[in-house]
């Protein structure tokens, strides 16, 4: 049975219409999205309000951030900055596959469960999806979906897509991502990196954002940053500069070319000019850690798979769930067995021990 | 001959790449894209970042924003929060039309010579294009492609889909806006508005928003905020709650869902709650009749459409573009006759009657 | 592991380029496309040739068709005639999707594996694919892909997708078909048919062509001609009447309009006039069972699935493939087990009983 | 105002629906297409009927044909057999475009009025349309298609397409393809012909086919049969082998994959074998001619266009038409004037001289 996911209550009511809109007060562990704008991003996107500059890219900020990015990712980096996750994902792929290509990434990757059908109907591909236990391909997996090159009824393969951090909150090692990457290289296929939390897997592993990407031969990164305390800014990077061409025309075809593009420019320039990326990624890292450890004490609660990011997931007794959801909110994931039930807590820069604490208490509790 | 653009020079290089990015202190005229954020604007961005909040629309900012629209379009109203105006555009055309269906616009409009192929390519729908002199619509021109409805070979008209203002800064009148309502309600045809510059067109025929949509039959609109102000936001407002079912998923798909949707949100709130999208239209406007008004007066410029928004259309000599553009950026927008082309202004909120003076000034003594 | 299909070696060529090309002398099981047209259909084709005729289906032949289609699925089926069986698919299923719904179906089935990403680029639609033993869907596994209904994430599903015969050579039984069709209704979801090798199946029922597809609750059909002895011609059928308004308009998009049309037609009342399609079916499925009954007897050779239509899968020791292979082309259809793969068998209306003995009697010697 | 196309009354319903249906008996001067398949087609098809073959085009027909179309258009050409030249027209473009880029071809061209949308849709490309008097492009019309290259908001134009004869029966002359050929290859534009009356154009060129396509530097031929007496064939020719590697597996995607191939190819023998191409085209063109000449001489007949091909254009009264299109049908093209709107006459390899004088007759007693 595929994983369902059960949303949370909706937040609570807010308490008037004014324009100081009153804010839900409750500590969200449903989503890294929950989370608002880290302070320095704001701070930069205010600074960047001055005066006239140019449009789509030709202003400042966008011509720092790009520098940014390749102090980061290597010398042939090129960056894109679109507004969302579907956005850079969609955007990448597009840039990689011919129409009778396909990409290769794992079941229920967020690639083929998350996009609303983008990748086909937006970008006009193929996904050749592999069942996974951890949504983790391997060279092994990837092979059973190159048996049919060649053979013209069947979608070619042209790109292989990686999820880093994983949905399920898991982590590629260098060591596989670099077995991938030759294995990648060898077959002359393109290697995508949907990292939406590539910070958090980057924190995990003690590497530089380069030596998890560029040097293990990725082509292709959809680099998060909204997760990760940006207001709203993700980008295409193009690592090896092969795609840079066809890439400014599909930022613009793919609806992901923002006019007064300084603005979100200036939240990558905070986020990457110092190491704030870094900060904020082990941070919230650090308070998965703490729930997963606390949580792990509580009788009748198991941790199910294991924590290398910024997610935790949990069996736990419907029964609980519902007392704590509401105080707390969160999702459940998997809800195969109805009545113990796998749910998702996850973390962000904005977590603090004392949150994590309190929902502790409230899982004791419950 | 079809128009071309000769784009600006880039704006000179900026000084430092710390920190605090030095901008390009010039003032420009080249387009209100150029300008920045209006700062009751950020202020309600930054008063939405408090706490947690739940993602893509479940939050109190997003709840706000929808009965703002209501309160100016009518109860019948949905919005649709996108990050740009191509995803404004080709996600409200996508929802009316079927496959084997089109949209009925002006040659070389927005969405026909600047959208970057999006309409085709991700919408998947064709253009029945008609050529006019200034980029606005009649009823007889839409006959012109009403010819062959039933005809298996032909591409179905479904939408009428117009831009107010134009590209050209004309305004349709009320009169025009209720003939073509009229005539698309009684040709079972649906009615597209681009409005990414709705509010200038509104402060011009001094009436509500309302007033210059929903009541002459607009069914959808694209409702433009950046270029009034915002930072990044412009809307897909389903008029009279015919296509709001399918606008959420296509809104999902087209890549425009963002996740931390309050700072989006909150953008309108700061817009449309008070009059500041009526304040700052009014004042784009002024500026540009100043403009206009200037520049009549100086020997060799010729106007060349009717300043009825925010954007003024001169013919002047080639010579002297090239040092005022130096000081004052702006694109030429046609140049079929070389030595004499047409060059575009644009004014926006941020534009002040000492740089439309400065600017006069420079022009004069070019 | 996937399945992998090794095709045979070409055909050996020809011996000369005269007008009168010399075909191969080979006797072929490698699909029911490598046999050629019957004759009745070839004299159909002749007889319609006589004089000028409307195009496009405008012509008595095709309205004959239409009523030879009505007779045999119901009154309210509207049959439009298309190349091939991937325009029927693709046409079928464009008429029943918007732009972000998608279709259920067996994970390798035709649509899946074999129609060169036809439903993703072309029609613009996700698969949502279930895994299967044998190629047969159920309401339970029909189910596991429910679970998203609502969420905009996620693509919507909105047509429940089956083969039948399946690429396995197994048939849906009446009361299977019913289950499903049943469970669909209740679901409103829409209920297509792959027939490209639905004559088989009925044959293997024992009913009428209405009995396996209109009454059980199916809503558009992919029908199948060339396969079953047609020079090449197959249908979208919508056997409800509820697609035919988009249907016309979708044939003529997806490049399956015929303009002389009255050639694609004569095909269909050659095949359904009289009981040709029966008949040739029946032959067909009478040639795989004589087949895989004699196989069943050879020392080292073992079927692999029922044979309820005109397929036989049989695994076989690789060293014995390349030998008869040589004289009697066929294709391998999973080597997952190297030494041991499984070879498939088709039989067709052009099969005679004494190719199937000279076929095992080479069997038998290798 | 744009032509309008009044189809001509449906033909009269035929007599029973036995086998043997009965064909409407009068002679259609309203399509090529209204005509039957030339005998010697039929005769080649009859011969393919032999014994097994390989699908998909692994058969000595195809083999045969391959050669032929190398014969007359040069050894580099590579040959796709396909359905029809929506078909044709589609797959080529597809197979020479990004998806930001566009084809420059004339406004109201075959592939911009009446392939139902398929280019946009299904190709997912921009038509970027040019108005022209007679629907031949020239170098001058395309340069004003060419001057946003590189600019990211458009459509970049990559191929221009043209119709050789035009849908208006007019003819390019070797020189005027050789300017544009010269033009496009120094511009790194790709050059394609919408040949669907490509042999009409030779006839009347008196040159071969490979002189008015492959030696005037056309890249990508769409090559007409079906017009030309054949049963249902057209090809995509790749003339200089730049876009074989991926035509293969864009026929298959496109929906133009026959499975027995064997059956197409051979109406191509048939055709290129011999001169039957040419003697076919040249009785076409002659029987236009006759009738041209004949009309021109009865009173109130007016030709609007040069009668290069096989198509006359003729303005008449309307009282007239209607009671001869009750004998003779044929098509209204353009009723800007509704009293004497332009007709359509088009004759094909099956119009005789008798059915011409006869249709003289008719028209002067009218």
């Amino acid at each position: 049975m595929l994983p369902r996911r059960i949303w949370a209550p909706p937040l609570r009511p807010f308490d008037s219409y004014s324009m100081t809109v009153v804010s839900d007060s409750r500590i969200s562990f449903g989503s890294d999205n929950h989370a608002g704008v880290h302070s320095a991003v704001l701070d930069a996107v205010a600074r960047a309000n001055v005066g006239f500059a140019g449009a789509y890219g030709a202003d400042p900020w966008t011509a720092r951030a790009r520098e940014l990015f390749r102090s980061h990712f290597g010398e042939a980096a090129e960056f894109f900055p679109v507004f969302n996750g579907s956005g850079a994902n969609v955007g990448a792929l597009s840039a990689a596959v011919k129409r009778f290509e396909g990409v290769i990434c794992a079941a229920q990757s967020h690639i083929d469960a998350d996009e609303g059908g983008a990748p086909e109907r937006v970008g006009g591909m193929k996904l050749l999806t592999v069942p996974t236990a951890d949504q983790k391909l391997t060279v092994d997996a990837i092979k059973t979906r190159l048996a049919r090159r060649g053979d013209l009824h069947a979608v070619q393969p042209r790109v292989v897509s990686i999820t880093q951090s994983t949905e399920l909150g898991t982590v590629y090692s260098l060591a596989e991502l670099r077995e991938i990457g030759n294995f990648l290289r060898a077959e002359k296929l393109v290697f995508h990196m949907d990292g939406a939390r590539i910070a958090n897997a980057a924190a995990t592993l003690g590497c530089t954002l380069r030596e998890c990407t560029t040097d293990v031969g990725v082509d292709l990164l959809s680099f998060g940053g909204t997760k990760n305390g940006l207001l709203g800014a993700e980008a295409v990077v193009d690592l090896q500069g092969e795609f840079k061409d066809d890439l400014r025309f599909i930022q613009k075809q793919s609806l992901q070319l923002a006019s007064k593009m300084r603005f979100i420019s200036a939240q990558f320039i905070a986020l990457l000019e110092g190491d704030l990326w870094l900060a904020s990624a082990r941070h919230a890292n650090a308070m998965a850690k703490r729930l997963s450890e606390g949580a792990g004490k509580i009788r009748g609660l198991e941790i199910v798979h294991p924590v290398s990011a910024n997610a935790v997931f949990v069996r736990m007794p419907r029964f609980r769930i519902e007392t704590v959801q509401e105080k707390f909110p969160f999702y459940i994931w998997d809800e195969a067995n109805p009545e113990m039930p796998i749910a998702r807590w996850m973390t962000s820069f904005q977590t603090t021990e004392a949150d994590v604490d309190a929902f502790l208490a409230e899982l004791t509790q419950a």
